[in-house]
């Protein structure tokens, strides 16, 4: 008699996000995962992002939020494809609803897809979600103390953007404290200060992302990758 | 023989909490759970707000983070008992661990114990810690579309704090839909927008917290509760 081994969730979780990873390559497509507080500058990221690329690559956009669906209106706007993922009170996206995600958006048709992630800067980060890459974005507004303060999204992060530079004359926002706070997490990650209000600095964040895709996209062919 | 029940996560607290409250009520001390997203500025608050009540009431500091001491070295600075507790990751503080800090923190000697939970507007929201009052920390360049997309901590607070309001002129918060948004949630709190970065504001929002205190106090002494 075989026995039945409940695994805990984020066992359960590895596996769907595994899943999730084959499903993006079979398709050739590249999923970003952007992890940031609430009201950090997740959805204006993308309304920047998204004008940027869209002549030559295709994008989707699941949206990861609580309640409502005013991330998702917002998206709608700029002509994607979108879905909204209501978790009805839980803090964090898990790979298996994303899952549901792909297959409602079309992923079949798509090149880059863009998870925003419920906001919290805590429990989204434990999660893999299959995504090629985990984007990080904070704001200057919320203070140059946060990589330590909440050490696994910032060790975790592929990029990391830091947005509303516009707003730093008014605050005491002190970059080089944040930079080697960040850095003694985080070596390797690139690192984006923007304005999602002026567009400044927006440009190279993007260059980044078509890099990470043509990287997994040539990958996927030179080396016979799913 | 005795059937053992494994209560789960949220019961199991509520038991705590009810100890907690208990544990307050003897010692005539009223908490505050202060709860907002990662730099929203809920320490500045407190370091605001110390100041100003310190020559007539006693004050001592719980101060929720999943990693570091910086918060709690903000706050002793100021002189007042200070217990930092670290959930090593969890993304808020349950009423066990309050259990534990009030007994740290000196609680027979102090009239106020103000918590700071951890930087997340999702969970924290869930957990009742047996506090008086829960008091809501948002800033205005958060934006003003939180309250739906949150509804839970909106709904739940019995006062809120909007911070940040030197920042007004350089965002594009709409105050009115702001309110409204609010008020569908929460008809009964009161709420303070301040800067504490110019002082402004901070005043009323302590005159509030002594009301609580008063009023509770009171209550306690005249309908004999604990």
């Amino acid at each position: 008699m075989e026995i039945k081994v409940l695994h805990n969730i984020l066992e359960a979780n590895d596996r769907a996000a595994d899943e999730v990873r084959a499903t993006l390559a079979g398709a050739g497509a590249t999923a970003f995962n952007f992890i940031g507080g609430p009201g950090s500058g997740k959805t204006s990221l993308l309304e920047r992002v998204i004008p940027r690329v869209a002549d030559r690559l295709r994008v989707g956009v699941l949206e990861g939020d609580i309640a409502t669906t005013r991330d998702a209106e917002r998206i709608a706007a700029l002509g994607v494809p979108v879905v909204q993922l209501l978790t009805g009170g839980g803090c964090h996206l898990e790979a298996a609803f994303v899952a549901r995600g792909l297959t409602e958006v079309g992923l079949s048709g798509l090149d880059l897809v863009l998870i925003e992630n419920v906001g919290n800067i805590a429990c989204p980060a434990e999660f893999d979600l299959g995504e090629t890459a985990k984007v990080g974005v904070l704001s200057v507004t919320e203070g140059h103390d946060k990589p330590g303060k909440y050490p696994l999204l910032f060790h975790e992060v592929s990029a990391l953007v830091l947005g509303k530079i516009d707003l730093l004359p008014y605050t005491d926002f002190d970059m080089q404290a944040f930079e080697a706070d960040f850095r003694g997490l985080n070596a390797k990650a690139p690192f984006f200060p923007l304005s999602c209000r002026t567009g400044e600095g927006v440009a190279a964040f993007v260059v980044w992302m078509e890099q990470v895709h043509s990287r997994e996209t040539d990958f996927g062919r030179g080396y016979g990758q799913q």
